[in-house]
């Protein structure tokens, strides 16, 4: 089974379970509603095309890690989507959570959506327990305080923002954990992926960036120009398009020569350039090609 | 150390991790205004009961499983309080999260500590890792979906409610992840302490039902009455005040009776007892005394 294959069964799998028959109906609706139909499936992607250059030695604890990553990205757009923070009225070209299923559920889908995440990444391991302990940590610390996901969207409500810190923490530190998680899923240190998954966070962040200033909506799936509108810093406002392009470029580069020794880093380095060159937006990598 | 001493050090250790200096302040500060200062810990002091009932050979392992279930009732509260839910000002006296740090700090504190509740689980079984993978399914399933908090509050969202297993869900599951870890952090099997934690789940449910209808608001910390304000079910309203009282000591004597057999057994039967009176209003247990 192909990539993608591996994560819808697992995400299906895991939403089943959520929304099992004793269970409010309309949260189960909410929490399929910010899973299906599928996103790109960047992350997980990464995690499961690192465990596998690693040996892929217990594919289901990698299926595990890379659902359970996948999960927390949902979760995190349902809250960022919130009349609090975006009032996005759109994700992925559809309504967002708030707006089919009202804030409460939510609010409750995204709370769910984090829970479900980690009893994924258990169930996940049930044959190998003894690599669970740093596969929890590895995704605590990618989307909690101080420097996980919900650290970095909070930095948007202090008085003083390090944007570093900012971006390192929204963007970076869940790329770095699916490549972490992929790796230790495997049976390897995660520590030696830290530098692949950040750099092709800040990639992916670039791209966005592109994206969020050229694209029109309908191929964003989602309002652009916000960042601008938000103060929000952007690759593209401080580089120019053609400058950030070519560091988007260096980025992936970079990314590239980081992959430690393994049975398949060469297939793997390929894959991130390729890879690097999708996360263009459309009309850019027709112009790069 | 006492049982409040070991879940104050262990919830102060794990906030301390939260807060480090490169993350965002406010969001730390917003996640300790959630805990501190305490309230009555009524689910990590059980879950620590039950723990030294079965011999406690892993203290660590049960610190952390006790604050991790702290972490994600007061996670709970603070999502609950939100304007799209209670819209509670106050709580143990203070202003609420969303009133003290604004809406998003208090949707992102929320979800942080839930993080930082599987975190924290993880550190304190670091001695037992084998007793992790558990240890974790019983908090999942007491906090996501189908059942746990997030459902049992989504109940009130569906135009059809369940009230058994709204109220399960709501309030019992979590005092039956306290049981249920206490044993499993101490090498126990969990599923003959779930009878334990149901019971008194129940129990404290018709404490508060007792408190919402009977206190005033200065004693109780939270605005009272609301339960028939928001229709929500309420043991005193359907038995009368005697008859929920005889209700409630009947569940603790049942509570009682279910404790399995282990080396404490005949203490944590004493203690529930006289934690169930406890339970009571204030006025209401001077009357019982």
């Amino acid at each position: 089974m192909d990539a993608i294959g591996r994560i819808e069964r697992c995400l299906s799998a895991a939403l089943a379970t959520a929304g099992g028959p004793a269970g409010p109906p309309l949260l189960a609706g909410a929490m399929a509603h910010a899973v299906f139909p599928r996103g790109a499936r960047v992350r997980p992607r990464l995690a499961l095309a690192v465990s596998s250059a690693c040996g892929d030695d217990d594919m289901a604890a990698a299926d595990g890690a890379a659902a359970a990553i996948e999960l927390l990205h949902c979760a995190s757009l349902v809250h960022d989507d919130l009349p609090c923070f975006d009032d996005a009225d759109m994700r992925r070209g559809r309504p967002s959570v708030h707006r089919a299923y009202g804030e409460p559920l939510a609010v409750l889908a995204g709370d769910a959506l984090i829970v479900l995440a980690f009893q994924t990444l258990a169930a996940g391991a049930r044959r190998s327990p003894l690599r669970l302990p740093m596969l929890l940590l590895i995704l605590a610390h990618a989307t909690g305080a101080p420097r996980g996901i919900a650290a970095g969207q909070a930095w948007e409500s202090e008085p003083q923002v390090d944007l570093g810190e900012y971006q390192r923490a929204k963007t970076g530190a869940l790329f770095a954990a699916a490549t972490m998680a992929g790796a230790t899923a495997a049976g390897f240190d995660p520590e030696p992926w830290r530098a692949l998954g950040e750099k092709l966070g800040e990639a992916y962040q670039v791209a966005d960036d592109l994206g969020d200033v050229l694209s029109d909506a309908a191929e964003h799936g989602k309002p652009t120009g916000r960042d601008s509108a938000l103060c929000r810093p952007n690759a593209v406002l401080s580089l120019g398009v053609a400058g950030a392009m070519h560091h988007l470029e260096s980025l992936a580069a970079a990314a590239a020569d980081s992959i430690p020794a393994c049975p398949g880093a060469a297939a793997l380095q390929a894959l991130t350039l390729s890879e690097a060159r999708r996360l263009l937006p459309r009309d850019l990598s027709r112009r790069a090609a």
